[in-house]
């Protein structure tokens, strides 16, 4: 098999954890008969300083036929996020109708929560999250700018199609693991949308008998990830909710430098983008320590998402165990002083 | 000086803890020359299920006079939240202006944190969360309901009065601690609510030259509370956010039997409410081995409000005193076996 896959270093420490990546993600699937080819785009914020657009106007056409896409990291300190996130990572998720985003929070071994008496294993917990809609739905507006009656109007839309397919991806997921789903809520405060999101949780449930279902509202949820992270299997939520919930769980885990995603176009049409949820850093870029595991989980995720199941979990168990022995090369969001290359090496030496 | 305060015990523990700690109350103000007179009113889910209201009509008439009001929880398993919260909670924040909830997070002497680390004294910070509009405001629909193409919209609608009041509040809170506040947003998917609440912030922020601005995304935030909560000092956040991250600020700072709350009506035109932050915790009810130390903590907060500082103060210590001392009874969720009125004998003796 040969596949093409487009990356998108972007900006901060993006580009030294995707270039430093890409020959290793070479050798794990040249070694399973799985030939791939990078195009890599220089989209970003440099771009925008430049050109006043962080990627071209036909940017989505130049990628759509590529069969998934890696993306490193968006964010910039000298421009506003609305501007560069607007411009680059949100437009690809919402275009190529990523509906279902998928975020993995593991505590693995030989990595220490910051949880007082939590041991690696205890936590393993997926969160699926509504990708494309929601409160990033990108509708409202502000009236009376600047003056004392100044309103401002943010609207979170969800649609049935949209709710559906991420719950139903969540079900899902939860048949193949332990059987057990976390919705996250807050139908107390939010009437419409999250009763509306009830609803549509306790129709699909019907497809999916084996499977328990809890509900949680946000608050509560937030906390319970840090009071008993343990007992969570699959959670769904709405975009908001689910882009909270995945930085706590990052961090809870350990690190966000091991915290992987992907952003799932589910019918195939468009390709799907994979990406570590760490972001930009720029108080570590330049400095070659940033952390590459996330970037190698986010394309054990592309691989698993390609179908090269052997790929996949080549990668997932070569950072295991580099992550498992002590004497491996560790970045300092570890506690090592290693170089993202150290690790990388390290990975590669155990594939 | 005297005082009339109205009491809702509400549902599940709230009775319990609000009866068993008014007698320490009365006690606590006597010693400093200051009367008070509750004034119960049976308000909750018990009467809904009875009569089919949470609050009789004139429910907010019978308590505008109040000096202030104590509140226990509201919400119970048998009816949904959204009828329970909009019945009686929300409409006394919304209807008596109780723009500003204060909500401090202190990791007390005695008590330990799930998080490794960290000593008592660590952990001391207060958020300000918007109360009454924002996420909250109940504004808008769903269309074409039960069908494929139905559609859900809330609608987040933020005032500039609302928005400066909160801030306000926290920056005249920031100068009187370490002059420091964090306002948290989410700019960079929410690009109407959020960037006006960042104008907002920097239009603030002129009278306060002394306070020191930072900025942080709601998601790392949430994951910063976990991960370097001793940094945080004054945070702000709109009605949604202060939700999330008091209850994280809560979990994190040992238990959720600890965290007080008050809903301030700034220009005390109407009474302002305080009420625990746990609410109505029905896998305990009716055991009595709630925790009353977060009610007795808010009603702490009730009499700093009222300007009776040494009240107010009187509480906090014996609060503080009973938790420091090994011998002293605790309740189960701080890892004694505790009842309720065990404690409150315990804060009384140490009055
Ligand atoms: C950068 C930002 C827009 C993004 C999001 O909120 O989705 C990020 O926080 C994430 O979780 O991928
Ligand atoms: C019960 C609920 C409506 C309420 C809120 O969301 O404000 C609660 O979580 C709180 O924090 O006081």
């Amino acid at each position: 098999m040969s596949y093409e896959i487009a990356t998108i270093p972007g900006d901060g420490i993006g580009p030294e954890v995707v270039d430093e990546t890409l020959p290793l993600l070479h050798e794990a699937a040249s070694r399973h008969g799985v030939e791939i080819e990078f195009t890599e785009y220089d989209w970003g914020t440099e771009r925008y300083l430049e050109t006043g657009q962080m990627m071209p106007d036909d940017a989505l056409d130049q990628i759509v036929d590529a069969d998934s896409i890696l993306l490193g990291a968006v964010g910039h300190p000298d421009v506003p996020d609305h501007i560069t996130l607007h411009g680059l990572l949100l437009p690809i998720r919402k275009e190529f109708n990523q509906q279902v985003c998928k975020r993995p929070s593991i505590l693995f071994d030989g990595v220490e929560s910051p949880l007082r008496g939590y041991e690696s294993g205890d936590i393993d917990f997926v969160v699926y999250r509504e990708n494309t809609e929601g409160e990033y739905s990108d509708a409202g507006g502000r009236v009376h700018q600047g003056f004392d009656h100044e309103v401002a109007v943010q609207s979170a839309v969800h649609t049935r199609e949209g709710t559906e397919t991420i719950v139903r991806a969540a079900f899902e997921a939860a048949r193949e693991r332990e059987g057990h789903m976390t919705s996250i809520t807050k139908s107390n405060a939010q009437a419409f949308s999250m009763t509306f999101w009830d609803d549509v949780v306790e129709d699909v449930a019907e497809e999916f008998p084996n499977v328990e279902v809890e509900s949680l509202l946000i608050d509560a949820g937030s906390m319970d990830l840090v009071r008993r992270p343990e007992e969570f299997d699959v959670l769904v939520a709405s975009n908001l909710f689910g882009d909270i919930l995945t930085d706590i769980g990052a961090i809870v885990s350990g690190s966000m430098g091991l915290a992987p995603s992907g952003n799932i176009n589910v019918d195939d049409e468009y390709p799907s983008m994979f990406e570590p949820v760490h972001g930009s850093a720029p108080d570590i870029v330049g400095q070659g320590v940033a952390n590459p595991m996330a970037t190698v989980l986010s394309a054990a995720m592309l691989f698993e998402n390609l179908g090269e199941d052997d790929v996949s979990d080549a990668l997932w168990s070569a950072v295991r165990e580099v992550l498992a022995d002590d004497d491996a090369p560790a970045t300092p969001d570890l506690g090592g002083s290693a170089s993202t290359g150290d690790v990388v090496a390290a990975i590669e030496d155990r594939l």
